[in-house]
């Protein structure tokens, strides 16, 4: 089977145009066009905690539609199924009850057809909702559904490639598009900054997350930013000088991690004859050296970025630079499905897309940061804690999903998205 | 779907008959008639570390043919495909590594068409060594692999309950057969039983697993055995007295898991308004109070019988009282799928089949035995510590795979499987 | 300090001995006598969750008089301090609730000198009583109290071996003896024995546990016992022949033991250049080949016998063969605190003292057992399930505590009892 | 025993002093002071493994001086024991390998007669170094030195509350102080301040840990700070209007443990008839209800703030609050062992001492941040995640041991300190 280049382009189109009701439809049908290269079997199982099954995704932003919207909105609208409200409610307490998220593998019932079914359904309602004449509250509610859909897509495909690598039969997700070489590696460079009294955060242009704002001044010194990201080839070099081996360059909780789970390399690595391979939607693959490396920890990061004499960026330095790179780069469009190495040129590359970029940046909330009102308050601030700022996007982040003030964030121990590193200096 | 009472009726005429071919295809058909009712995707997911998904066991039962037979005695045999050896190895050391128990419900590849080819081609090899000169070693092989593909029906039952139990929607594997009433619930007596020096143990007449010889001499003291199982009448009694609440009638590790997993009631019993209900094969059901009380673990078993001023039976006097009992009772080809009240009449009902009952006796080994050599010695006896025997099958037990002198183990914890307990007296 | 030979000669003396009363009070100066080499920061301390404080002991068995015997006989009796039910109640769940089992060493208060006080507030009490016409079940309680209080010496000693094996600095709880040569291994023979209808069991003369009886009838195959235990010597060939690395020798449960916990030598075994040594009372010493292996857990007694081409004695093959026996032995008294080579001469040796054998019996009911009325009688029963059957005493077992039919019980995974092993094999 | 006034004195006054010698032994005499009202027993325990054992800390502290200083500085020295660096090194993975933090508790060897040895042999050492020529670098060890020590004293009586909390006898630590009635609760007023460019961090006067800077200017917004801290009578409001049973008041990380560990008040509370009471170094007292709220971690203080329309203040909006205001308030020296009400009078109250004060600043670098080189780089720096900043010092904080820009930090889950919280709001 070959999928690979043309399966994901309406979601690019769509993301350039157009009416709110075109870039609905075209993210909904991303969904499902992303789950199609698996069998009901692949779209029900769940690897780890910390992933969800594919099903599980589609059935989630489905309902996400259905609770948030359409049953406010919609006259005379009956849910599909009443008992999938605890089936896909993913953490919304003020929702009430749950499947509990460890045990999402077990939902073989509603089956993939019927969750199919239950898409198509919602979908007609969206619809007729589209017929009628759209509250400014519901069109609100329908941009952060699509928003909240393409974060699911990302997930979909980083929890799909956490159960395959734990397959035994490591199948790959998609063929690798075809010829795709092992890259050349750019050079490096740190580009400078001047910092100052900067205006930071979503200027509440379109849309964003709550977590973007308010916009606000911050205060960034000088400081210098790679301009590209670290790759294979140079974590290589930090594995050969006994990086994983070395506590004084570990936070304590990292270094306890190390040795407690006998980490070496970044996840999904494997000694091979023929040197590492890293399992990936793809299917296991020798690694690259010029590609950026991905699936680490922040622990790693961190640790690389001690042991290269340099340090992570704060988010508001990484937002400072970004402010005039252009907002594009190897997304979940271009197909590829794995980062690559960056073009050769001047400046900063790799900044969109690729891999997301840890930060030095707790996940806190900005000065004067407000939850939106009722359960969707519940989508952001409620994680203010225990977390770190990726910015950037990844080679499997939806076109049109990424902006300069995006905030991701995860706990510092996780590795199975496609997290990298860029490193940072005082000037 | 209404499946019901033809399902499964090859099983029990095949039973019956005739050749080892008949009966091993007999066998190997039901094995595929009992997933039928499964989606792929209820046939991938495993709700916990003891139980296995329904493809899995598909899978195993044929690999189990392949590794010890095909490969052995079918000239130039080819194995469908050499990882599966990895996948659907149970626990044969011997044998070399396999994917570990508790991630068994990760494998969504192969797919649950791939294994079905898998049986087909395992069939077809199957038919191709039945055409050749068999080895009488292979016919043994054979009858173990028939045996052991019986185990494993009765298995993939409990083991989908345990999945639908877990499951918010609560789906049924079967209807319930029509015109099954609520029954009577028969009087409690006592069979006296004389004793003596008895011979118990397979006498070598027959197929028979290793464990149940050597047949030997035994002093099974003067005794007197109920005449029927424990019904869920009795055991609403238990709990209304404070069964679940008075520690002195509990043996220590017992108590420590009455109090450490709050269990109040057997395993899927649910209190509703209109009482108890429990959830079955044919899906959540209220109780019925006549019928034999399953789903409970040792510890239960041990304590209502003391409660009741009365105890266990050892596996012995189970044996010795069975010695007359005709080999028949409520199985898998009945096509109830739960155990019901028994039949009025004098002597001991339901000695075969309805639920298994926990005997008094620890799972170890007769005196002389001595383990097959070869993988297949691991079958039964590295397990002959921390279990306890249990005896007579139950309402999923295929027929013709129960024996007087069979000996079920599980861990006194354990309450998945269809398990009861008959009281017996000292004489 | 130098206190070996004479230190716990009274407890000798006195099992020879003569009236209740003063066995008893022999019994409480033996447990203060094992406490005096220990600091009061030593008797705190608990180095896991199977072991307890030696203050923990000695309140422990005072508590078991006071709550049992003084609150019910002795006249205007009041308690020494009502807060120290909670705090040295070890299990019985009719008494009332308890310091949790692992949180036992965290009992600072009351402090070392203020249980000593309450040792002699009672020991005070108990002369009281005997001033007093005692009443038959006075005295039995009394008998009760003192083999309950050997018990917990013999734990004593064990568990303060646990907490100085877990220390740094790897005390010694006392120098061992001087002239303890490393001894010469005695041949390995075996002893026929006829086997049939034998009677085992307690009696009834004389104080015995209640789950030595009831006497009863049992049948014994024609068997044979090894002359010895098997040393040290025979379980470094077992190690050096892959023993620990060879799963088809191994229970299931043992086995994943052996990997889950990297088991590759006794408890307390560690490699050093001249050879193992192992943490013993006497502080660490090079492990003598003649000595009997100790610290085993069942599954490394049946891992060993199945390589050995043997198998364990069951209980009544052991209680048959040592009914001819001395019941004599290197004890307690003896004062070697650790297990020494074999006596040279024809028969049995080792029987009594030195390690407890494991045998092949479950810790099950005998027929027609029942526990004791009233809490006492949570003493053996509710124990029954799970574990197995020693026999034999140890080198740390009081004089006078041991008899033919005593039934000491232990989980098949416990190591840190002076545990061995004797093998047996069929005639 | 009644120690209470007088026996902290010593503390407070060197603080105020003078030479670095009379510093040092002035902390070193503390220290033992400290440790004076526990038996032996008592220094050995270990409650948990957040804790350490009263021992442990006098020893550790004291192997601090002999592995940075004395080896290096003082010359022919010899340690006095070699083994001890094994036992007293806590988290210092460049000096070598350790004692488990969790079995700290097991030391009884060396016992606290030998640890109180060893501090008298170690004092010794330091004095004859103050006999020589004190390099610049040894005395900047001793300062550091001092205030590890110092800190080390606030843990060992968190330390040992959290023992005595776990005793079910409870004891003091110390009687309360005669004449403390309950107090009256002050009015809660905000003070506003205008924020805007300031210098935070410190700037090199003096000692300060590494990771108090580099001082560097930070961007404050205008902010109101509570005039004192919130105190138990508002948290009973909390509760009472079911502050722990509203997840929408929660971060998702304390949703989690509030469920996961039933919290549903602050740590050692209990509910008595005569209302709330909460462990203490005082024993077990009733809750005052003017006195601050302590025992809480950052999830409560965090959701408390939410519930009461406020947020907590950064370090930085605390830092600029603090730094017109006395290096005074209710710390060790006061010997009340607990935080009290409030002066009545004008502006902040209780910004030192009382209880730490949980800001909403993760725990990161300050920008230009270089851990010290060499083995003490390791006291801070390495902790810099997954942990929140505390300020101004508690009711057992030594005299002498707090800055305004002292930055402790602990885990937000954690609650064994005296931790509390003041509210803060946007201006």
């Amino acid at each position: 089977m070959n999928l690979h280049s043309a399966a994901f382009a309406t979601a690019k189109t769509s993301s350039d145009s157009s009416s709110l009701r075109d870039r609905l439809f075209a993210t909904r049908a991303l969904s499902s066009d992303l789950a199609r290269p698996l069998s009901d079997e692949d779209q029900v199982a769940q690897a780890m905690d910390d992933a969800s099954p594919t099903k599980w995704h589609l059935a989630h932003t489905t309902w996400f539609f259905e609770a948030f919207l359409l049953k406010r909105f919609l006259e005379n609208y009956r849910v599909f199924d009443e008992r999938f409200e605890y089936c896909f409610n993913s953490y919304y307490e003020s929702v009430g009850p749950r499947q509990p998220r460890p045990k999402r593998g077990l939902l073989t019932r509603p089956g993939a057809e019927e969750v199919r079914a239950y898409r198509a359904f919602v979908d007609a309602a969206l619809e007729r909702l589209f017929a009628t004449d759209l509250a400014p509250a519901a069109a609100e509610l329908i941009e952060l559904g699509i928003n909240h859909e393409q974060q699911h897509q990302e997930l979909l495909l980083t929890d799909i490639l956490s159960l395959f690598a734990a397959e035994p039969l490591k199948p790959a997700y998609r063929d690798a598009n075809p010829g795709i070489a092992v890259g050349e590696t750019a050079p490096l460079d740190f580009v400078s900054f001047a910092g100052g009294i900067v205006a930071v955060g979503h200027d509440g242009n379109g849309f964003a997350y709550d977590n973007e704002g308010p916009r606000h001044e911050a205060l960034v010194r000088p400081f210098k930013l790679a301009s590209r990201c670290v790759t294979n080839a140079e974590w290589m070099a930090f594995i050969a000088d006994g990086g994983y081996a070395t506590p004084t360059l570990w936070l304590s909780d990292g270094w306890n991690l190390v040795r407690g789970q006998d980490w070496n390399a970044p996840l999904y690595w494997e000694d091979t004859e023929g040197g590492p391979a890293q399992m990936s939607l793809n299917g296991y693959r020798p690694v690259d050296p010029s590609a950026p490396v991905t699936h680490i920890s922040y622990y790693e990061a961190d640790a690389f970025a001690r042991w290269a004499g340099a340090r992570l960026p704060t988010e508001f330095e990484w937002e400072t630079a970004a402010s005039n790179v252009p907002l594009e780069g190897r997304m979940l469009g271009a197909g590829h499905l794995r980062p690559l190495a960056p073009a050769r040129g001047k400046g900063l590359s790799q900044m969109i897309g690729d891999v997301w970029e840890w930060t030095a940046s707790a996940y806190l909330p900005y000065p004067g940061f407000k939850a939106a009102p009722g359960a969707v308050g519940e989508y952001n601030g409620k994680f203010m804690c225990n977390q770190f700022v990726l910015r950037g996007g990844s080679c499997v982040t939806p076109e049109g999903h990424i902006r300069r003030t995006y905030r991701n964030f995860f706990y510092p121990h996780q590795r199975w998205q496609f997290t990298g590193l860029r490193l940072a200096k005082d000037a």
